[in-house]
């Protein structure tokens, strides 16, 4: 019998990370600049981003990049994450499929934010850089970044946007635990950060200012010791990401199940591009036909409503520009909506792999995602955040389509995290007053 | 090598619970009746416990209790909980001991309150009961019931302190998403609410009164398919934490490795009576000489500043007596006490192992006790619970004096859970706000 939940064992863990770029034929566009429109080069790049992180973006041949030892043994402290069967939620269905999950919520950030957090402090320490800035909406990327950054040695500036730092102290104090300077953005440290507050002294702030902010801390930092660091969309990020994909792997083999459907929530893409990467890679080589599918809320849907075309990464404008599916760089969700998964855009390496068909995409109303995560928590224990919900709608309804057709199909979903930070949503949602709002373009 | 964390296979849990009463030869003294002062007997009992619950209350003779197999399958979503060497501690404290850490809290309750909470519901549904009544302060233990509750599918009404309730809305809303009814105390609900409120319309609320509630709220339910449970201090809820102590010693022995000291932190003491169970019963038949220490605050001292004699279990007076260490069920924990373990009493079972000397005891203010939990969290990555962090000072100091002495101890402490809804009591060391307070009588 398969366990309730498959561990594997520490010498089982990977020792590199899976380039899904490395086994593309037909490679997705290159990041290119502002300024001309050519690809970014290696010196674009290392000015805002650490060296090894810089030429881990570029890198579109190797199939495989080691993982450097300490950061191994960081992600030992938290990984294994477990692989489990769902045998409960199974049973509720009454469907003839095997379900299974893989759960990275058990760390104190929360989600799989950690695994790339873990690389990108590493590096940064490697390079003997003295710190990193970011930005943090809701606060599971700070967070995860404070940790890695306590664990490495290396300073963390976090440009929190004003409204979540007034509204979630809480998640302040985490990144303040671990060691990590927090500014509420805008802020007067940044030339940035000042013209807006000057234009807007009342402003709530916004990813895009916050992300404008910590660019400009970085790179206009005189010593020279300061980096950027972000945690989703960038193909870095998927990389580093792909020890979900690759441990869910390893797991199912050594049970010798195949898998028929893989499931992830998308919202810049890093989650889902991690869980699916060796699998989308044996599709890629011929050897697989499994369906892998992207789910997104229905009030941000950059697969299944946007455009694929050359789009900035940010609001703000002053990055490179990143060909993917994009509901436009000045697009902002519904203000109703509270499920995450809010990025105008999608990752460069999935958007390529959507639109040469590899990957299928569906979008849910928020309602829809937040009734099945009660649905979930009740039969198996864990409270998801509403972002991995999506994924687990998505599997209760291919689950609900194996129940009419007789199917016993093997679906595998991703559950990127919990959902403790996030119950003032969920109480909207249990007392009724939860709206959903229609996508529109704005 | 030892890896970075033990995980049992699902084959090798307990499928019995350890009674440490079994393994005594001099029993604890029984509980007694308020009324006349005799021994409680089922009868007694049964009114306000469910019958299976008020039979392992009076067992002082079994050895070992089945679990039964619904309860294992429960137990088997968040359940094995790992064994962690704590590697980077013993590097950052550079002492030659070994340090391990059992750690409970990878579980939406946040803790390892959810082991007797799994029992508890089993049985009421197993006995034909429609819902179970308790008492909740911080929002833990009513979490984890909740939990239960609705895997099981039985109801769950907790009465929670009001201030608790107001402050701590999340913690509701969690309780919510599994189906409980929440209620603040006091209330209209019960006479003993209506009573305090007539006398005390703005009161706070304390634990004492919602103790009160949810008993009456049991007894007096007219379709009699209602009973109370409860999250710690009883002998039933020390039964069911041994799973974790069982866990840890075939973890233990499945490498080879002996425990020269085990150390946990101690309110009510199911957390510290689980952990110790299959170590104090070798101790008591005489096997082993391993040191057991018990860590509690030194603002609510009941092992090293009580006294060993009957007292009530509750403010109100409606409980039985028990035989404990206790400051009095009247004393009140300072105002400025943040660090959790406020209970007046201490778990007979646990009471009676001190005063025979089998385990010893030191308490922390809680100003060393965060000082040692942000220590831990940056270099072990969790963020512990304030309670939680009790042991882990314990642990700390006794590897410095192994760092002293030169000797290579085996030290096992256990991490009951974690502190994502105590961000305000870190917010306050953080800052340099937060105050101790010596320990008086009142």
């Amino acid at each position: 019998m398969i366990p309730f939940k498959i561990y594997l064992d520490e010498r089982e863990l990977p020792d590199k990370w899976l380039n899904i770029k490395g086994f593309m034929k037909d490679k997705p566009a290159p990041l290119i600049r502002p300024t001309d429109g050519k690809p970014c080069t290696l010196g674009d790049l290392t000015p805002v981003f650490c060296d090894a992180l810089a030429a881990q973006e570029l890198d579109g041949t190797s199939k495989y990049i080691e993982i450097p030892k300490p950061i191994n043994d960081f992600y030992k402290l938290f990984r294994p994450s477990p692989l489990v069967r769902a045998y409960g939620l199974e049973r509720a269905l009454d469907t003839p499929a095997e379900i299974y999950y893989k759960f990275e919520g058990n760390n104190t950030s929360g989600s799989h934010k950690l695994n790339s957090a873990a690389a990108q402090a590493y590096y940064a320490k490697a390079q003997g850089l003295d710190a990193v800035t970011t930005e943090t909406g809701a606060g599971q990327w700070g967070t995860a970044l404070a940790m890695a950054g306590a664990y490495f040695g290396v300073g963390v500036n976090v440009f929190m946007v004003k409204v979540s730092y007034e509204q979630k102290p809480f998640r302040r104090n985490v990144m303040e635990v671990y060691g990590a300077s927090v500014t509420p953005s805008p802020s007067e440290k940044t030339a940035a950060g000042r013209s807006i507050l000057a234009a807007h002294p009342n402003t709530d702030g916004s990813l895009g200012c916050a992300i404008s902010e910590a660019v400009e801390a970085a790179t206009t930092d005189r010593s020279g010791k300061t980096r950027y660091v972000l945690g989703s969309v960038l193909d870095q990020v998927v990389l580093h990401q792909s020890v979900i994909g690759l441990e869910t792997k390893t797991a199912l083999d050594k049970y010798g199940i195949k898998p028929d459907v893989i499931i992830g929530c998308a919202g810049g893409g890093s989650n889902l591009g991690g869980l699916i990467a060796p699998f989308v890679a044996e599709k890629l080589e011929g050897k697989s036909d499994v369906r892998l599918v992207a789910v997104e809320p229905a009030s941000c849907p950059s697969l299944t409503k946007g455009e694929y075309r050359y789009d900035y990464c940010d609001t703000a404008k002053i990055t490179p520009l990143a060909k993917m599916y994009t509901l436009g760089c000045d697009f902002i969700p519904s203000a109703s909506h509270a499920g995450g998964l809010r990025y105008h855009g999608m990752s460069p390496v999935l958007s390529k792999l959507y639109h040469d068909k590899y990957i299928e995409a569906r979008s849910y109303t928020q309602t829809q995602v937040f009734a099945a995560a009660v649905e979930f928590a009740k039969i198996e224990g864990t409270l998801p955040a509403p972002e991995s919900a999506h994924a687990i709608k998505g599997a209760i309804d291919i689950a609900l389509d194996c129940k009419k057709s007789g199917e016993k199909k093997v679906i595998v979903f991703g559950l990127t995290g919990t959902g403790y930070f996030d119950m003032k949503a969920y109480g909207e949602f249990m007392n009724g007053s939860m709206k959903d709002s229609a996508y529109s373009a704005n």
